[in-house]
């Protein structure tokens, strides 16, 4: 018999659960200590300590996560644009008129910065180029072995490799107390879905995020999810505390942003009754990730900072509170 | 300290799980035994058989259901409709024009033969009028009140008492094997979510259904997401497969439904790889329930009935197959 069966037996036997056995061992190792830390850590035994004015049961621990600069890096911009520019360039041969049309001549050419600034049209141009017109399982297989391969310019990590080591201590901590964790995004669901599981264990039905329409079609080989270039729905913004009521039905009582983007879904966390935890993630190390806020256009932050500090909430300063960023540097 | 701890603990020595130790138990008690029952049962057993080659971990073993005709009756019309009619009359002191205007005239005077009559029309007028220009928290407290006290024409039972006992016995079995049960219907979303916890134990995130759109609003007390007049999306026919996907991202093992309304969720369910259960619920007992199937203009089941028997789905027979309809016969 395994040594962990016998102290799990010997702690049914005696009345307690394992995990509070263990609470002596540091249960965010790959944060420094201070008042970020801190205040999770009181955050989650006020939560679930039983008979306690602040207990949540378990089905209602639920913690939402925004992606793109909380869960792992976006810069030089959004890891889901690289995706889109790399499969313009793989689709290229079959669109020989994107030699002469913007902003697929750009992106052919590397010219990123036109690209941009083309603004949200053509960005979404892009995108419905790439993201719609093949099944969902078609795409998933794409985002599958683009993930596994593409690399970042600068770092030259993979993209999964660029999550921040102690958000996964996090949301490893939060489910170790029977939190249910979700990642809510104004990138693509579907973008997300064929990745999260492995890298932030967070299963597909938890996860939400901007989609575009899906039809049902019964073709020779059978039914298959046809992409359509149609917005469905844009998880940001004002978008999010609607992506959550969607999708959840119930009020986070933990909510970690970093952006502008996530503010509304810090102001409904924060509305509920009881305790909750709002938090940022603040990006102030230059020199292991980077160094912005307000003045950036990917993830400025900017009125959600001005809140979380006039309301108390939770920012955690990466260069200060974080030990390591990338798993990588754990080892 | 208690029998069922020593039992555990025993069973963790020996190396068995304690379900597998009462296996002799009936696992579906309000089934008769006959080939649905059966083919359940051995379903369950095959997907679940660690090594065998229809095994499938938990995390996958999703299993959707249809709520209207599945898990609860849907006769003489959707029990939706009945709180849409009701909070008519409730509302109707403040709109003194509904008096001379259709279809809320005909609903005033109680002459259901007309507002049906006004087809698809008419009855989203209705439902606009009742459903939306309120919070969602005070529609959810609207539904609450609506459950625990109106009662339906025929039984004068709570609408949640009318739920299927045997249903439940197959809830709870997957459960308790790991499977992730999911309701999937064509009724709004948020009318199921305030009670399919206590009555099916089914939590508010894995409920799927129709909606009408949602917006984040700062009012004076705080944010609040109010309920607009616009439909977001239809969770029926070829929407359920799309709502599946969108929620769940995942492909189900198992499928129940009883009406063409579930045909493509059964296909889509029917075209994965590997084992999977179809099921339909057929309205067979006018003593105990109601029998109906082609001709039924609510619950109709006909193209999805014959792809059943040519493709060996399984047909539950309520008459034939269940020994209890509603709960309180149970008892």
């Amino acid at each position: 018999m395994s040594r962990l069966l016998n102290v799990v037996i010997i702690a049914a036997l005696v009345g307690i659960s394992p995990v509070r056995a263990e609470a002596q061992t540091d249960v965010l190792p790959s944060w420094n200590n201070g008042s970020a830390k801190q205040t999770i850590i009181r955050f989650v035994e006020r939560l679930t300590t039983a008979g306690g004015q602040d207990y949540v049961p378990p089905a209602e621990r639920i913690a939402v996560f925004d992606n793109d600069g909380t869960l792992w890096s976006e810069k030089p911009f959004y890891f889901q644009l690289a995706f889109a520019l790399d499969r313009v360039k793989a689709l290229a041969p079959k669109h020989p008129e994107w030699k002469e049309k913007q902003p697929f001549k750009a992106v052919l050419e590397g010219d990123i910065k036109s690209v941009l600034a083309g603004g949200e049209h053509a960005l979404l141009e892009i995108v419905m180029a790439t993201h719609a017109g093949m099944t969902t399982a078609a795409f998933e297989q794409t985002v599958s072995e683009w993930v596994s391969t593409a690399r970042h310019p600068k770092t030259k990590r993979r993209y999964t490799e660029m999550v921040y080591q102690p958000m996964l201590d996090l949301l490893a901590y939060l489910r170790a107390n029977d939190f249910k964790t979700y990642v809510v995004s104004g990138g693509g669901i579907e973008f997300m879905r064929p990745w999260v599981e492995r890298v932030y264990g967070i299963p597909p039905e938890q996860v939400i995020g901007s989609s575009i329409k899906v039809k049902f079609e019964i073709r020779e080989s059978g039914p298959v999810l046809l992409r359509l270039p149609e917005i469905d729905f844009i998880d940001d913004k004002a978008g999010k505390p609607v992506g959550i009521h969607k999708f959840i039905g119930r009020r986070p009582v933990l909510a970690f942003g970093n952006s502008d983007g996530d503010h509304q879904m810090l102001q409904w966390t924060a509305a509920g009754s009881g305790l909750r935890l709002m938090g940022l993630v603040h990006h102030t190390d230059a020199e292991r990730e980077w160094a912005y806020d307000r003045e950036s256009s990917v993830g400025r932050l900017d009125k959600a900072l001005a809140e979380a500090r006039a309301r108390n909430w939770t920012i955690v300063d990466m260069k200060r509170d974080w030990k390591f960023i990338y798993p990588s540097e754990k080892k």
